[in-house]
């Protein structure tokens, strides 16, 4: 009972450290950012700070790979209540476009920005997404609702390169717009 | 004829610089080129080279920008002797494809990582590119080959985007196939 107080409050103190420094550097900027200032508004002292991380780009990438968790957590929960494969894939491509498009306003919390530049949680946060589409479109495809006459893996790959176009579209309609061609072209034949 | 003249040979020797720094940055790595060695390998003294150009930054830039503009000739020339405007996008898509995936080979040659990345001679090239996209699409849509209900520039910008994927296909057959599922994107409905 007693550690698992202690491993709460380390976890609590440990995202308090992670929200500020990420609160710090979307305000001010990355390069502003300093340990004092991430210990001050966290409201705990530089000794301790240091106890949880060396430096703050240390803290930027530890929030950054928990950013990355989140954002596949939310696209592998999105589509999980619906029973029906066609309607997943739609859930999961617009949760993901979705998540592309509110990526601009903080291009530092962008899944896109990190899954195209970054270190190994990228990449194998990468993988998973890649995992998810191929998994969701193969499943789609099992009930005629997708085309079965190519690979799930490069249907797949279409969907995530197309998608990237809402990180710049200008509206809801136009993400839905999107959507609508992007499904056009996994149609049966 | 003599300021001709004058103009030819500057700009041959130019275009040997660019060529030689390029060979150089592929073969050893962007790092470790020099001005000496820019000029031994062109066959020209240091003093000249320093004529044309201040460092080897500079150098890259320009066979760069050199190189961007090659790429969006050819995709201006690729269609040109077509007249029918379907087969026209049909030709500017697979160009374009190809192009990524060749890319792949020399990364610092790569049109698609120009465009991502890059001064403002790249903007420039994907504004050009995004025009050239939106005109064809614009125009298989006035004869019925492409869906006429949605803007053309948002038809180009998922084929823009979804094109990218050819950047890691493995062989020419899942180009054709990318390029197969990216104009059923297009159809009219």
């Amino acid at each position: 009972m007693w550690s698992e107080t202690i491993d709460e409050h380390r976890r609590a103190v440990r995202d308090s450290i992670l929200e500020t420094a990420a609160r710090l550097a979307i305000e001010h900027g990355v390069p502003s950012v300093t340990m004092s200032q991430i210990a001050e508004h966290a409201g705990i002292g530089r000794a301790t700070l240091y106890k949880y991380f060396p430096d703050v780009g240390t803290i930027l990438g530890a929030w950054h790979e928990q950013q990355v968790g989140n954002h596949l957590g939310q696209l592998v929960a999105a589509g999980a209540a619906e029973s029906d494969a066609s309607q997943r894939l739609d859930i999961l491509l617009s949760t993901y476009a979705r998540m592309l498009r509110e990526s601009r306003r903080h291009h530092d919390t962008d899944l896109g920005a990190l899954v195209h530049h970054g270190g190994s949680h990228v990449v194998h946060a990468e993988q998973k997404l890649r995992e998810l589409m191929t998994d969701s479109i193969g499943a789609a495809a099992a009930i005629g609702a997708v085309r079965a006459d190519l690979p799930a893996a490069e249907l797949a790959s279409y969907c995530l390169h197309a998608l990237d176009a809402a990180v710049s579209l200008s509206s809801e309609e136009a993400v839905h717009r999107l959507l609508g061609i992007i499904r056009a072209g996994l149609d049966p034949a």
